[in-house]
């Protein structure tokens, strides 16, 4: 019995035992994936003929019986994974844990209609979250560490920026909203529709639904798309220099002591 | 009285005393603000009904009381916060100093219209002003420095910058009303709706109001679409640049001198 | 014969021997690459007459018979350029080089039509590939080689903000098709088309012919946008580390070791 | 004689030399190059009145002659400004000399129009070219040139990026001409304006005249959209490491040797 947990739980385990077997198993749920994934993508698309929509309908079905059956898998093996006192203490241990979250919601989408009245669309789209597995995938963890600790490092900085961008939009909004909102009641009819323009103008997307029509009111708007280079130069001028610091701060932990003066030579 | 006032004191500066009454104090009054700009934004949705219109006046009032009345608490404590050699000249030195400012603008909106005519919606973006208040809270303070220190250290740069950008604008507003003028007189009708054009060409915002339709005016459009980039290009090297600077000047403020060679060492 | 094969040798090879002829060499074909490509752009306009459509027609088969000769000089001097054991393997090493299907591709789409039937479009676009050539020029070589390794220093941090990247227009085209799909079904038929949005949206080129309509809609839209920004500061961040990075290890090369304490000095 | 130049050449030569006369020349002369910009701007629209209309041309008229006897002083003290073996050749190399380039064009289209019949619009926008004597500021100048060096350093990772974008622009407009141009014929008659919609997309300004509306377009469209952020990336990451390399290079200027192994310390 124990054996065959543990060959379960190398089976379940990333594949970076060298085992065959562990990689297919691998491949197998990445492909999965990502077909059910593309599986969504079509289902939407009206066009698609009723016999296409049955295979990808028992495509789905499919799909998340293998899910159903890795997360059993993992549960099973949630003591091994997740060593706690006793087995139950594990099993939540797993299915609180990221990794397990991920997993559940997997598959939770598909049973969850069965059994209460909910809204299906908003379902579907927890399936995505099984995308995020993908992340998982051994040969970006280092990267995507990097990344984060970097996001980390300047978390302070950036929320600075980000809040002072906040105050940014309100001001725009409430400025435009007193400016245009008598000349276009369409267009700024309150300020949360004022705030839609203030962001569109600010991140430089400018769809066009909306734009100002009085000469103050183009002013304004020119001024917030001009600091909108600043909103982009900010953030990224600190995310820059955390990048910068980190590599830096590799390097000085190889650093060694000089045996004269007993100071750091780099 | 001094013990009254010294209580008071202690209650109006930042929670950073460690006692449970000023960190109450510090989350009302920042409470309030944040509900008091909601409140500003409700008021503008003319679909809300009239009831609830009434109940936000009513936490309007409430709101400017609240904050006259710390107001008025501070004005009192002015000598203790702002110390010069006599009473009156500490609450001007309070009064108009950057967060007395703040505090005053957040409560004037309510009173002015009390005593002279005055437009109203004006005075409505003021309150927003109360908003930066929240800038001030301890937690983001050296964040806030750094940012505005690295600004500081560029801002000649930033400022040639700035120029260069100006002058892009104009030269290319001037350019595009000749090339334009003539075959679209209602986007182009003189120099400044074509600095409108031109801003959002620079910036790239793009709302497609107004757009070049001859080869030439697409060509010079074009040109400056593509100096956009330059112009978010350098400011975000100078401020990244700048960054980087201000970490590796913190870093060397602590280093130290070999004893052997009397240099610096890292 | 040796000595004919040599001088061709010398005149297809780059430019830096000091030879004039070399030179005249590399800027004929230089010039015809050049006037090739605004050859083909002036074909596709209507509006030009017919004799100038000729004049075209006559230039292509004068640029093609050029590039044909110099490709077959290539050929012919391919076991000089490309060493190996026999002559045909290094016709092939030629031929399967990067600078050898560029080449071929310069030529290809004029002789490909006379041997099949083939949809002409697509051969034309394959034409621009000898505009790749430009880039082989002396000069440049060292940029281009250190823009591309830092690429590939930082490949891995690009593919994870890439893949990132990804996962956020996948799950944004998700949400905003079961927000706005019912409200906008032109806009938003299914999900490919609500990607078409979120690709607009994330990096701000908002053309406006797809936008939100609903309030939630907006609302994602602007976070959308906001994101917009990261996805822009990330890369460059990561970069801008990179080039800082190259240079630094540059300059580490030249380091020298202290004769005394036998560790590096900067 | 001399004494009379003399005053002349400290007049117009740069207000660094303290005296109070050549700060209010300076200042004088600024504000008439900024007015001359406003009166300009002013006169294209449409909107005002006659009378004041022939009060900007009064204007005009005085700002010239101002600058036109600036210019006359220039060329008088150019011997001592432009030192040279004689009196002509001084004269010429002023006039020839950017600065004095600058100067000629400030009053050249004023005089131009009584000699030759000339496009009156194109000579007011050379005017314009007056306002870069504001650059000459010397706050500034040190910063400019701070810039311009860096600009300088990476010209050629910059030319190289800049090569890559256009060859990308080329072929974008050349694939979305052969995708779009049948269903499209008035947005995509030819590869020119198919070159229009790739700038826009590229740089991301999105105007909204010109756009997909096939799937395989609006794929190359979201490709080319998303190439954008690193068409953007590239450049602000080479800026940034160029700012960065060139405050390194100033500060090691002024590292010391270590007096006993004798190599550089920090």
């Amino acid at each position: 019995m124990i054996k065959f947990k543990k060959s379960i739980y190398r089976l379940v385990e990333k594949g970076s035992h060298g085992k065959k077997i562990n990689l297919i198993f691998d491949y197998v749920i990445m492909s999965l994936i990502v077909l059910s994934i593309i599986s969504i993508i079509l289902e939407s698309i009206k066009e698609i003929g009723s016999d296409f929509k049955i295979f990808l309908e028992w495509f789905d079905i499919f799909s998340v019986t293998v899910f159903s059956i890795e997360y059993l898998m993992r549960l099973y093996v949630s003591d091994l994974t997740h060593p706690t006192s006793n087995k139950f203490k594990s099993v939540l241990k797993f299915v609180f844990s990221i990794n397990g979250l991920i997993d559940l919601f997997a598959v939770l989408p598909f049973y969850l209609p069965l059994l209460i009245k909910i809204d299906l669309r908003f379902l579907r789209t927890l399936r995505l979250i099984r995308f995020m597995r993908i992340l998982k995938i051994n040969r970006y963890t280092k990267s995507l560490n990097l990344i984060w600790s970097v996001l980390k490092d300047k978390k302070s900085e950036l929320a600075v920026t980000g809040f002072v961008t906040l105050l940014l939009l309100i001001f725009a909004s409430f400025v435009m909203y007193n400016i245009e909102g008598d000349k276009q009641p369409d267009a700024f009819p309150n300020i949360l529709a004022s705030f839609w323009w203030a962001v569109a103008t600010l991140t430089t997307v400018g769809y066009g639904d909306v734009y100002p029509i009085t000469g103050l009111g183009k002013f304004i708007s020119g001024v917030i798309a001009l600091m909108g280079i600043g909103v982009v130069a900010l953030p990224t001028g600190i995310i820059g220099s955390g990048f910068i610091d980190r590599l830096k701060s590799d390097k000085n932990e190889e650093e060694q002591t000089c045996s004269y003066c007993g100071k750091t030579i780099k």
